[in-house]
């Protein structure tokens, strides 16, 4: 009986090798799997599943991963405004690793012997797959054919047509995208140096508004859970339903620059209007509902989430003390707040919340005040400085 | 023989009402003093300077502080990269501690009895006035008219009436603007409270372009030395010729949403293309050239020392320690950052620098890479996964 | 009818005067609480309630605060090993919170116009109470006798002779001693100066062990619920029963210094044997059983947890975020702790955990291992190091 | 002609096995290097240079790097008072870099084909040997046979007898002992697991002092320069000055449990009297001199600096940018320390520094102050606590 192999399966030029590879060349029984993170259609995902027959699987699988990829890190990148570098949402890699535990769900269920991925030797998505297969399945073996043959492309599409693969679009894409509910990734020849910035033809929404409109997001304890003042079941609908609206503004275009897993610097463009809109508008809500002390922690904590995802350390359990308080810190992050979509660019302009700390009842900054006097602020001033009197004190006393 | 009080001075109401009041109701000889951050023109001062002397001062004086700002201040908003809750400059917070220590400079100098700002009892500028008087200058008594009478506009201008003040501009305006090297503060009534944003007339400087335009900003251990490749003798030369490229655009414009020193919330809105597009694209180079972790800590310190300095608190020597980490940084933080503009909004396109670690001899991410193989990631995988593979079997065996 | 007012009773000299100044001279009804924080007999709090009413109080209560303590604050100051300066287990400015917390409660529960505390306007106990008071107690008039009329402690003994107060011991303790659950703080002559630490003489407790004995400390989800094996209802109880163990061997005695909200620096002697031990037994247990990152991020956290705490903010939602990162950090904290007592020190000697991450299962440190290769270790050295190799070279380039 | 290989040479059993091997099985002309970082005696380190020559070196060199280890390392280790897990002085972390260091200089000098370390592959030295050498010696080729051959003990001593190697003992330690300027470390069959402490016999120093003695530590700028009066050339003799008064009583006993570099857990015993009393000594120094955030800003970094360090990570420029920042905080730190020494243990008794920030001029912690009232801290704790009275008021409100 042949030994098996649970394959992660895109459809693409590389795992397509795989498929042909593993089981032909090496007789595994290949068990392809497709995790959706948002980024097929229905029609999409039946062509895959029929291409991956095509090319000789044993069976097929289709995940729907969108809600609980929510639920399990896109939640929390909200709650902490993740944006790596201050720019990017983690597209790519906060997916990746959803997609890597689902396969390893699925290659424990099945009890395969051998579990592989599509990764070259030369990204960060290697090392996300090799940690969560390594920690989930220990005694499975990882084969990694691309990476372990340094194939070029060449090569391989030379080795599916030997092997009587024709069905198949063996064209080279200008641009490689990578679509999921948290953003589209675009690499082409500008990402691979620094200088270039990615042209118009390389994004794959075309702007197609350009008149202002105004957008109310509403959030229940730091989720989205209203646009518009429609309600909706899952905050996956609502982030969807902005990115219809927000998407053809063309906001959210970028190019990100990083560090990689493995020390290199790596560049990658990415369009994403809805993830950019939600996490400036629920940084927002905070700054009005949260403490200082809440705002200045959050951003240590997120700082580090954000960088610790991306390096595939999703199963740490620091991160779900990391979590804990952030779920903790999101009681008062209720409210709308009110944005203004521009052709590339958007504006915050307010929020409402009954939370609010900018609440009428004080007095406002730079108001005639309720609550406290003038007196009480030199009292405060003085105290506040008085570290600093002494030291001043001391020092001038200690170098006369 | 009259005691002596130094007066920070800046023509307007509150610091009118100051000379008059210093001056024939408490007996004191005022030696007004203002400390230009840039926001003043010639013409401005000469005005300021005769109003001074027509109100009663014994003395005026004008301090140009524009360039120990700069080097005081504003060379380490731009190493850290500060943006106070990721959105504001710190325009006027970092303006009003260079303008208090002028002000206690001259103070110390004169030997005066006495000290006095015009501050209100409601925002921050008074605490930052306080303490640095507090600190710089013991036994020297603070005088605070505005904040100790709590008086009104409508007390003050009868009060100056009455002293037979009439050559002066009562009017109040729409929106108060405070000008500097680094930003213009805008307030107005929609910054009271939570939900607008400023209208199109609130804001200082109108757009005038639309052609998009690319802009070359050379910096040299992280200081802006040049713009579309002319040289300056000082950063701040630098920084104006950004400004009059870049302010006709409206880039830069938001409202601040933050932490009073006094625990209320305030708004701001503030206008800064300048300092926005430094700060954007100084960040952006050091992405290319700094390591890691010396990014990360870089944010953290950055983030104290913005929060800090808006607290009043650039005295202590904390701060120095900071700057001394910040200035280690910089040392690679050499060369150009190409800038496109565009109305109400920029984008950074790229970089070039010697120091750019996306060098091509070490191949480019996500292509076929030289210095280690394919294998030396799957070790790196497994060591780097190492402890939470321990951790995940461990946790299995205690919970059986 | 008389104004009613609550007042935070010790039966001392300052609040023993407060009770007759308020009663006699500004006419209050005087409610007196005392909240026993596990500093006090049953004799002693029956004396106290006695003196009170002797001094005249309106009524007295006393509130057995012990367990409250333990879950609210002291809980949290052992999942986060919290020693202030890395000494200190905060002892007493835990306990001023969660005194401060019960008299408002009870103030407001009364309904009463008014609430004072005894404190000075020299330390940290005056903002404590005056903060949680101006929190909790809106439009609640706090009077603070003892501040505000600036009394020597020889004023006070006159004025309550006056009054006719006999029955009381009026003579100052060579050493002023506050007992509670989490220690016991000890202040003398030595500790208003910088050079000198306190004499044999200062400590209450009396060494009288002198063999060293060992003690297993048994956690649960890091709450000590069991002391050489016998398991304890409340963790306050497994805290008395070690402090009854350890306090006799002298351990846990040192001298904080530190920075007192108010900016000066202070000092105060301290007795903590259990505390110390606790603390200590529960880090060494973590060492074993967390992930190298949540050491360092807890470590972080509870540096800020214990520094806000003793600067009195308690009631910052912050806290509660933060308590929720150190519970969910908790659940494999769980383990027996040998410690080995010595007089004046101690020496945790190892620990037995299920959740044990050096599990023989993976080879010991420095021995052979499983489930990696020497290989592997390369790869990963090569990686980890693989920036600062590109760093370097390319510097070396740049500087050529 | 042969290559050339440079060889890290103790003269025990592992890196005598390399220079046979080396040499007589792969032909290379061995260069071999022994690093003194202060633990070897000038009749051990010819002893050992004698036995290179007898296996068969080409050449042997000793390099004296004591001045240069406090300088480049430990300095900063003080500055930060640097204890690893708040336990370990990183004793063989800090001295198996500055080997590195010197080792790859040397190889870069003789212009060196390849370079080698007799590193196991089970332990954290491997991975700074090998990082080190990737980083400064690009090109050369890292043999470790030990960990490439994956040899037992017995293994080797069977080849070097093969080899006609007789003049060596080949007898194993109980305990295996590594020493040097900052600490000896101290591995047994007790540190393999986590239950035992390791036996009075295990430590390398005997107790030959049991009357407590006093010293004096004296710091310029954060630096040991003096004891008792003594002042010496370099703080290097400093050290080994307190190592020698204070070793005898076995101060500085500890094992240290903690996260190795490849994941694993580690325990490792040392005794290190000086290093540990130098630094609790300046800690408390500090926390008279330096302000709050400065203590609090310092601690954060050294947590860093500590952890990285450890992991081999010297080169990175961000310790560059730390020790940048530690050197600017040392400004004050000047004074002497009181330090009474124990048998086992020892007690920071006060200190004296003309920077001290408990000055009297501004009245003590707990007793009449001056330049403040109680009615500045009024006014102060009401500012303080002003969010939170508005934070309470708002939640109250939106909750009803």
């Amino acid at each position: 009986m042949a030994k098996s192999i649970v394959l992660g399966f895109s459809g693409g030029l590389d795992t397509s090798f795989c498929v042909k590879y593993l089981h032909e060349d090496l007789g595994y029984d290949v068990h392809s799997v497709i995790v959706n993170t948002g980024g097929f259609s229905q029609e999409e995902l039946e062509a895959i599943e029929k291409h991956a027959y095509y090319l000789g699987v044993k069976t097929h699988k289709t995940v729907d991963a969108v809600k609980g990829y929510y639920d399990r890190i896109i939640k929390y990148l909200v709650f902490g405004n993740v944006l790596k570098n201050n720019t990017y949402p983690l597209s790519v890699s906060a997916e990746r690793l959803i997609q890597a535990i689902h396969i390893a769900e699925y290659a424990k269920e099945l009890g395969a012997e051998a579990v592989a991925h599509g990764s070259t030797g030369a990204g960060n998505d290697q090392v996300r797959f090799d940690m969560v297969f390594d920690i989930e399945l220990p005694g499975v073996k990882i084969l990694t054919p691309i990476r372990d043959l340094s194939l070029t492309r060449e090569q391989e599409i030379e080795f599916l047509k030997k092997k009587g693969v024709t069905d198949m679009n063996f064209e080279k894409n200008k641009y490689s995208i990578n679509k999921g509910l948290w953003g589209t990734s675009v690499g082409g020849v500008q990402t691979l140096k620094s200088r270039e910035f990615l042209p118009d033809e390389a994004w794959p929404t075309q702007i197609t508004k350009t008149n202002p409109e105004e957008v109310k997001l509403t959030f229940e304890k730091g989720e989205l859970v209203g646009i518009n003042g429609q309600k909706y079941d899952h905050p996956t609908e609502a982030i969807q339903a902005l990115q219809a609206i927000a998407g053809p503004f063309g906001i959210g275009r970028d190019i990100h620059i990083g560090d990689t897993i493995i020390g290199i610097k790596g560049r990658v463009g990415f369009e994403a209007a809805a993830p950019v809109i939600i996490i400036k508008a629920h940084h927002s809500l905070e700054k009005y509902v949260l403490t200082k002390w809440q705002l200045s922690l959050k951003d240590n904590l997120s700082s580090f989430y954000g960088n610790y995802l991306h390096e595939g350390q999703i199963l740490d359990p620091v991160m779900r003390d990391i979590e804990a308080f952030f779920a903790s810190s999101q009681n008062h992050v209720t409210g709308d707040v009110f944005v203004k979509l521009y052709p590339h660019y958007f504006q915050v302009e307010g929020i409402e919340s009954k939370y609010d700390l900018m609440s009428a009842k004080f007095g406002a900054y730079g108001e005639v005040n309720k609550g406290w006097t003038g007196e009480d602020v030199r009292g405060f001033s003085k105290i506040f400085g008085n570290q600093l009197a002494i030291y001043k004190s001391v020092e001038e006393d200690a170098e006369k």
